[in-house]
């Protein structure tokens, strides 16, 4: 019979159920059945229920029409696959290029299809860059309005108010008779008790007043709305589906309710909810085109951009913005996308520049002026800054994460709105005396990382004025520290400590609220300090052996601007465990390129250090609390276990649910959705010989089953349904039977029971699968799925399996 | 017997030859085999053959020790496998951190492994750094060699030789004493034909000297040395085995004839070389590690940082660095390889500022101090310069290509030392007279990149000064061009289009060569010329509609240095499609943020008019002309067929050679290998069933077959191999079995025939795999190999299949 085995291993394309007969009747086959079967009008058959999914070798499906509604999307909670996504849009992109040669119509719709991607980019970049405008503008005005009102015009803000003065310094902004403080207007005084109760109490008001609407909106309207979103955003993109999370409902009170959480005060940045902003434009602008509506990994391609957009006009750094969507939000970032990003980053960047917000015309946030050069002695404190700023991010996510689970677990989650306006009442009543507090976190730090001029009027630069020179910024001389330098270290001691308490509490709360400009505020206020301290040190002790050679008398040596940022970048990268990317952002934001090195070192320092305390960062912390199917894609699966360990059924469960290709009928296979609560079944030859044709997903078998029983005649309970290419023919009186083989995937994908879980996770991973069947030796074992990879990751690392939510 | 079926399925863990007989019995199965085989002293035999490979699920193997040399490498001209690479790195990593816990010095062990890492990379940016500043430094003494000497030193360069003035500008540099021309030096005259003609000829003997020198090193010393490398490295990227192309005789002689080519004054740039040369440091560290030097998936992450560190010195751009590795020239990106190639980019590119080779303690090759903004009507000219520069690299990549296939095919390959001549002697003879050609390319573009200051004395700076302003250089109104611009634009006009024709006959010859330089000299001249006629557009017709609003008399409206720097961004863009990392190294270069939307905006328009004309890029063109089996990650797979189409064997030919898992003697194993080339076999349950059991490399089989027969008695050509776990009691007077077991790789990958080529081309480029095994319900029924993928692309797009080279 070994001649006929080679004649049944080179006839593979005759059809399927034929092979079945050689499987059951073993080594004692017959091929005459082969031929005797009949085409039995396929075609008539196969058009009711030309479904859509990974039609492997069948013919094209025509997607625009799809003609059963439904089958090949999604549930909400779900989990997507990849490569029938792509799947399918390479086959909507085929047909669509095959039929452009037919017509000019269809030329014209090829072309249009293939800038479409350009197009929503524009759009998104449009989009992100008008909202964060307005974010900013408005912010700008309602930070202000907690101090006081314009006379010209309530709706200008502090700095317009006084637009007539060239020269806008810290000083001078309160010496402009339009702008009135709130004392000024209702009893006439600017100084004295009086007016600095009334003015306490206005801005304490204000920020509750702030505060109330926020977490009113959020709750009433747009529960997605709170926090800063990335963790959903990082798990949206590695392909589960929130419906929701990025509508246009969320859309709107999140731009709105984050512009009143940051004019309230509160210890809170706008770039990490702006990121949710800007996906929230993308998703929007997807449902404005077919081919993005319909896929949800073309989707994902327009939200990494978006996310890069986001980042971009947060902070005015498109490249930054681009290389944060790459290393730190996106799951699968083809290089098609890092390019259409960064247009889209662009664009943003663009369309804000042209609002003009900050009315500098600056693109960047804190731009800063100097470029004086650095000594390589002065890596010492900068990574002395990266100690600071790694013990601190990793303190912060413990007791962020502490505090979250507190309000997860305890009845405090119950009161939202108690929370919010208790802390904003904390932040205010505290923050109000201090004036680094009192001022926008986004001003501190601008101000913190800028280096003294000569005319500089602020408390920072308050030193001692010992030669009249007339040199540059860049070349003033260190200088002795005046009276209001070390006022303001006292008080920019207790910003710090103020900050790094309240923002734990902070974060987290039902209202949009970002993480970066308040870490970064810690670590430019600890950098400062230590920046400061370092050019008093240099000043007064430039004999010693350390600063010799490099920092005589008179000499420029110490900028404690650098050390601000330097700061800044160390905590920031503390608590996101960024790399790249932020040190990209921070130069970007700064202008800087001389100041890579230092920049590096500390936030390098600050990696290892919060690695070497907790492996997670604060998104991933949070992914984590809140159980979020999220396969990371950094941490490498270090285990040594196997498929077989991983896949179920597990050893004494019973074996897995499966179809065979022919002879099941339509009430069995029903019985069978309704007792089971899977997502998918594999199809197989026989029960007996348990060898795979393929997986049918529950979505879509229930889908074709109604679908077949309304529009085909005869197909009744007691049909049969085939899954097999052809089926052969009916006795006269038997029901027709119903032909599945358009929702059958015929390519599942499969590793052997034998294959190491970090080979698996690794596929799971960058194929994106969703499941996989495991089989052995040819035979079907059993079926993982990307849920069964993030139980078994928890269970190796001794944490509860089932704290993973969701399919 | 259903029962028992479900029982076979459950004890999947039951040994492999028992669900063989349970196969060949069909239906009528018994299970009272199972439990009789007797382990049969199975530690011992396993000792003789405890190989290495993708030991899935078998006892960790010991790779510190690898009992058997040679199992897991790869012979020359091989594709890797990185599933393999990376599973083997993970069992090592593991049984290190696993031992770290018993003592002291594996704790310290496991810790040095940890960091090495780190070290690679710092040894690497630190070798790159020096070379490129050696490199520098000696090909700027040896490009002024040609014009004369220093007297005061014959080592020292021109600008050295002139130290002692203070401001050094283009025409200063003739009013040096100690700087003798040729003609000086040897006749006392500086002006006259007699001169002229002498020192013409010094600078084409020099050259032809230079020229010869390199080419004769290249030819004698290492071939692999010559071209740009960028193709071949991609190509070893992407998992390709060439040995010797990143040795040490490569990194010296590249190094050596580098300088001497550049030097030559050939119309070449050292960016591309230098990545070659930064990639051979990488390799030659990897050797100094264990870790790296044993697993060619890890060589390739250092690979990739050193492609990113080469960037990083070539221009100074550590960012674009890291950009291009990631974009242009790596294949599996890992996030923590853009971490460390990060750093090692700033590592090479500090070395480099230290060693200072431009004397100016600059990092950036075209340090641009302009900041002058620019309206958004000039994004027209910009454009324009884009579809020049896309126009530009389409011509050059066909014309080069062409060329090169002559050069390949016909008489003239056989001579690369005379066409190295005749072009050095050509480029000489015509470079010589024009001042423009006469000097360094770079220089060239760095002149062309600056805006004329009023000191400036240069012929490109030759304006009517009617206005006596003591404004800063970034204020200067536009002005009246003078005598010397005009002659310059003629001057430019002809080294242009000297440079668009030498460089196509230049790129590809027996010399090391880069394209970046030479495309971005083209680029720059061209927007140059735009940008001057613009100016002198602009200064003259300021009352047209265009100019009215923005452009005023007295206003500095145009800068013809951004249109210099637009046009080089253009050019290479058109030539190499590189997209972000081209602007982001622009504007490292320049180090002006504000021009990204101009950079992109001729950026965009080239690639796109460029990719309308030919898809390729210059270094994928030349990947195909060589037949590298280099798989495309960037262009899709749109044709529609499937895994069944593309596998061996095909529909005719005789059936996959393959092994069973029992049965087979040493001696049909030997004739099989010895009569077919194939690298690797599957193994199957039986020939009948033909299911799945693994998969052998050829390699390992034959290494471990002459092993087994050294090493273990009884072993003759008789014996039986086994693949499986365990082997059954074998008749008293039979030869000892040969148990493989540890060389099968128990998880190959499968896919169904009924897969479309597009997932298995994904799955291919994703995972990196070498080969896939094809099944159709779970029977085999062939083998896709990368090579055969690579055929049917170039099959799909009517290009010869055969021209794919090595395995």
């Amino acid at each position: 019979p070994n001649y006929y085995r080679r004649a049944s291993f080179n006839s593979y394309q005759s059809n399927t159920s034929d092979e079945d007969m050689v499987e059951i009747a073993g080594a004692n086959m017959d091929f005459s059945l082969t031929d005797d079967v009949p085409p039995l009008d396929r075609e008539l058959q196969d058009g009711t229920v030309t479904g859509t999914g990974m039609n492997c070798g069948t013919k094209l499906m025509d997607f625009l029409d799809e003609p059963i509604p439904g089958v090949g999307t999604y549930e909400d909670f779900n989990t997507i696959d990849w490569v029938r996504e792509k799947s399918r849009d390479r086959d909507r992109h085929r047909e669509i290029t095959s039929k452009s040669k037919e017509s000019l119509w269809a030329l014209i719709k090829s072309l249009s299809d293939a800038f479409s991607g350009w197009l929503v980019m524009l759009l998104v970049g449009l989009m992100a860059g008008a909202i964060a405008g307005l974010i900013d503008m408005v912010a700008h005005w309602m930070t202000d309005l907690k101090e006081g009102v314009c006379l010209v015009g309530f709706w200008f803000n502090h700095e317009h108010c006084c637009w007539t003065s060239d020269e806008m310094t810290f000083e001078q902004r309160d010496n402009c008779p339009q702008w009135k403080s709130w004392s000024e207007l209702f009893i006439d005084q600017s100084e004295g008790a009086g007016a600095y109760i009334l003015n306490y109490f206005m801005y304490v008001g204000w920020a509750l007043t702030f505060a109330f609407l926020a977490v009113s909106l959020v709750r009433v309207f747009a529960p997605y709305a709170c926090g800063s979103g990335i963790p959903e955003i990082k798990t949206i993109l590695s392909g589960f589906i929130i419906r929701g999370y990025l509508g246009k409902w969320t859309l709107i009170i999140k731009t709105v309710t984050l512009v009143l959480a940051v004019s309230s005060g509160l210890s809170l940045g706008k770039e990490g909810p702006l990121v949710h902003v800007a996906c929230c434009c993308g998703n929007i602008v997807c449902h404005l085109f077919t081919k993005y509506r319909r896929n949800e990994a073309k989707r994902r391609e327009v939200l990494s951009a978006a996310a890069a957009a986001g980042v971009s006009v947060a902070f005015g750094a498109p490249i930054g913005g681009v290389l944060f969507s790459l290393e730190e939000v996106s799951y699968y970032f083809p290089l098609k996308t890092l390019w259409r990003s960064f247009f889209a980053a662009l664009v943003a960047a663009f369309t804000l520049r042209s609002i003009n917000p900050f009315g500098n015309s600056r693109l960047v946030l804190f731009y800063v002026e100097f470029h004086s050069p650095w000594h390589l002695l002065e890596l010492v404190p900068f990574i002395l800054l990266g100690i600071f700023g790694g013990l601190w991010g990793a303190f912060f996510i413990r007791a962020n994460i502490a505090w979250c689970r507190k309000r997860k677990t305890t009845r405090l989650g119950k009161y939202p709105v108690l929370e919010v306006l208790t802390v904003t009442a904390l932040t205010a009543i505290v923050a109000f005396p201090n004036d680094y507090t009192k001022m926008s976190t986004s001003g501190l730090i601008s101000e913190l990382f800028n280096d003294c001029g000569l005319l500089d009027s602020s408390q920072l630069c308050d030193y001692v004025n010992d030669v009249n020179s007339t040199k540059a910024v860049d070349d003033l001389p260190d200088r002795a520290a005046g009276k209001g330098v070390y006022a303001a270290i006292w008080q920019l001691a207790l910003a710090l400590v103020f900050k790094i308490v309240i923002t734990i509490f902070t974060f987290g709360m039902k209202v949009p609220s970002g993480l970066f400009i308040p870490s970064m505020a810690v670590g430019a206020i600890a950098g400062r300090l230590l920046g400061i301290g370092m050019e008093q040190l240099a000043y007064y002790h430039h004999d010693w052996l350390i600063f010799k050679g490099w920092c005589g008398p008179g000499a420029d040596c110490i900028t404690p601007g650098l050390y601000a940022m330097v700061g800044a970048a160390a905590c920031l990268g503390g608590v996101t465990r960024m790399t790249v990317s932020l040190v990209v952002i921070m130069f970007e934001l700064t202008g800087g390129l001389e100041y890579i090195v230092p920049l590096m070192a500390a936030v390098m320092t600050s990696k290892w250090v919060s690695d070497a305390i907790g492996r997670e960062g604060i998104y991933e912390a949070h992914i984590r609390l809140n159980g979020y199917p999220f396969l990371e894609a950094k941490e490498e699966f270090t285990h040594r276990t196997l498929a077989m360990d991983v896949m179920r059924p597990r050893r004494c469960d019973p074996p897995l649910t499966c179809f065979t290709q022919d002879g099941m009928k339509v009430e069995d296979v029903e019985t069978i959705i309704s007792e089971t609560t899977y997502s998918g079944f594999p199809v197989v030859v026989s029960k007996e010989s348990q060898r795979l044709v393929g997986f049918v997903l529950r979505r879509d078998l229930i889908i074709s089953i109604e679908s077949g029983r309304k529009r085909q005649d005869g197909i009744v309970s007691t049909s049969l349904i085939y899954f097999t290419e052809h089926c052969p023919v009916q006795p006269p009186n038997s029901p027709a039977p119903l032909k599945l083989r358009s929702v059958l995937d015929l390519c599942p994908f499969t590793v052997t029971d034998h294959t190491p879980m970090e080979i698996v996770v690794d596929i799971f991973r960058k194929l994106g699968l969703r499941q996989c069947l495991v089989t052995h030796n040819g035979r079907l074992l059993g079926i993982v799925t990307k849920k069964d990879i993030l139980k078994h990751i928890a269970q190796m690392a001794n944490q509860d399996p089932d704290s993973i939510m969701f399919n």
